[in-house]
């Protein structure tokens, strides 16, 4: 076993028999009354998930905003953070104010706060947020739901984070994709507006590329999807700066774009664009997951960000 | 500032400066309209956390059992756990099953069950359980609220967890007191039922030991405790075990017992025992914190289980 790699979906997979199911969605779902409560987690460490750009206060708004993120793709008004953070002997008086800065700022840049949480040592630096929100039973999103004639939309541009990484990589600092990577802003008020809207059938955050979440989509809904090549929306100045083969492919495997992914009906594409800004990049079809550019169709690989466990 | 230790409860003080304010009590509470909702999590690390003779099942185990108990003792019903979890590169497919069987076997023991979580590789193994529960908001237990004249309760016994751990320092395996270090069990029926009584002025657990779970409790509610030194229930055998000295020292001072400690209005106690099963240790005082025996009073060190930061 220890040979082999056993990938983070598999993982999830193996767990899920083991504690005898485990929901798909971007946040787990709890029937709070009136409303459903919706609760995200997720553990960040300072080498795997934090480039050695990013300053203390970078970190803590990452770590809240990937999981608001979350609640944002469950059409969620947020309702607090909690942090447990591991921090590291070298951290000093200094880093610890502007990590908890950051936390801070990203909450309640999103109307929300930082409710407590627990603070340890440890010798690598080890954030796992919380984030809570409520949102009405009739309007909560899931990852289920799309039905062939949806159409498929997605927020903001793609490829950007993941175009920052790279030049983060390679050494060029002054890329103007950097900040999209080290600042990530969660789409709550789009999220909250499509759930409003009445007319999305599946959404999710689009966390690890657009392929892979394609994959998950497809999946939970029993559906395929046609995505048009041409219609995509890669982040502006992408294509000129690594070359268009290059940007799609950033678009496709990247992670750290935290856009929103729905299905819309059809009929409700009007409605859905009242809600927020979105760019309609396909539709849902019977099965497989295709990219479609004049008229031709084949088959896109379900390939994206996704941390390796067994190695 | 490197040089300085800063210890947990200073930088929680500090923490909480900068985020304006953060809750003292063992978890968040959140109005979820109806009731309220309360959250807590809890990071644990495999080397500052686990004592190595623990089997992955006892970290799974223990690591669901910490945030149950802070449920508790807000006498709330548990409504779910959630898990992030850092796998190390060591981590087979029996650790990882026996793991989450822990975690899955102590949720559904106290009737409740893992909801969902995160995973990822981590050279160290670490685990952020997240438990959440509901409690009406006229039953909600907190820290504040101990008033003079309150009498000072706790449930089960004090010291096994600390004789527990000193028995696994000094190699003596045999010891019955290790189970109780390795599998703690929180009192979430007494917690429930505590908060039904009617009786309960202010509640916590007692994670860190005695001594500093009435600091917290004295500094909270503005009072002071006196603590009858022959009235404490040493847990059986104990003080035969390591002589009574060294016993109470384990009770005042070691963590993870996991017991409630809680204060009653002294009117009501025959009310609180019908509830559980419970020992009056003391009572609240104007100020400060003292032992008492013989009608003799000595204040008590405000010393306990915390972890330090910037080492």
């Amino acid at each position: 076993m220890s040979e082999e790699v056993l990938g983070e979906r598999d993982l999830i997979r193996r767990i899920s028999e083991i504690l005898g199911g485990v929901e798909n969605d971007d946040c787990v779902v709890i029937d709070a009354g009136e409303r459903y409560l919706v609760v995200t987690t997720d553990m960040l460490h300072r080498k795997t998930d934090f480039p050695d750009i990013m300053s203390p206060w970078q970190m803590g708004w990452m770590s809240v905003a990937v999981n608001l993120s979350d609640i944002a793709a469950m059409g969620a008004e947020p309702a607090g953070v909690l942090i447990a953070a591991g921090l590291p002997p070298e951290a000093d008086l200094y880093f610890i104010d502007e990590l908890f800065s950051g936390f801070g700022d990203c909450a309640s840049y999103y109307g929300t706060r930082i409710l407590g949480g627990d603070t340890d040592s440890h010798q690598e630096l080890t954030i796992t947020g919380t984030a809570l929100g409520f949102v009405e039973k009739d309007r909560v999103m899931r990852r289920k739901g799309a039905r062939e004639g949806d159409l498929l939309c997605t927020t903001g541009s793609l490829g950007g984070a993941g175009a920052g990484l790279l030049a983060w990589q390679e050494g060029r600092l002054d890329s103007p994709f950097i900040e999209k990577l080290l600042e990530p802003e969660p789409r709550l008020a789009e999220g909250r507006a499509l759930a409003g809207s009445g007319v999305v059938t599946a959404m999710m955050d689009n966390s690890d590329g657009l392929s892979l979440s394609l994959s998950d989509l497809a999946g939970v809904s029993q559906v395929g999807f046609v995505v048009e090549e041409d219609a995509l929306p890669i982040a502006p100045g992408l294509s000129e700066a690594v070359g268009k083969k290059a940007a799609q492919e950033l678009v496709m495997s990247a992670g750290g774009d935290f856009e929103l992914v729905f299905t819309v009906r059809r009929e409700g594409v009007e409605e859905a664009r009242r809600a927020c800004k979105l760019t309609v990049i396909g539709e849902v079809v019977d099965e497989g997951i295709w990219i479609e550019k004049g008229g031709e169709r084949k088959p896109m690989a379900a390939k994206g960000y996704e941390h390796k466990i067994g190695r």
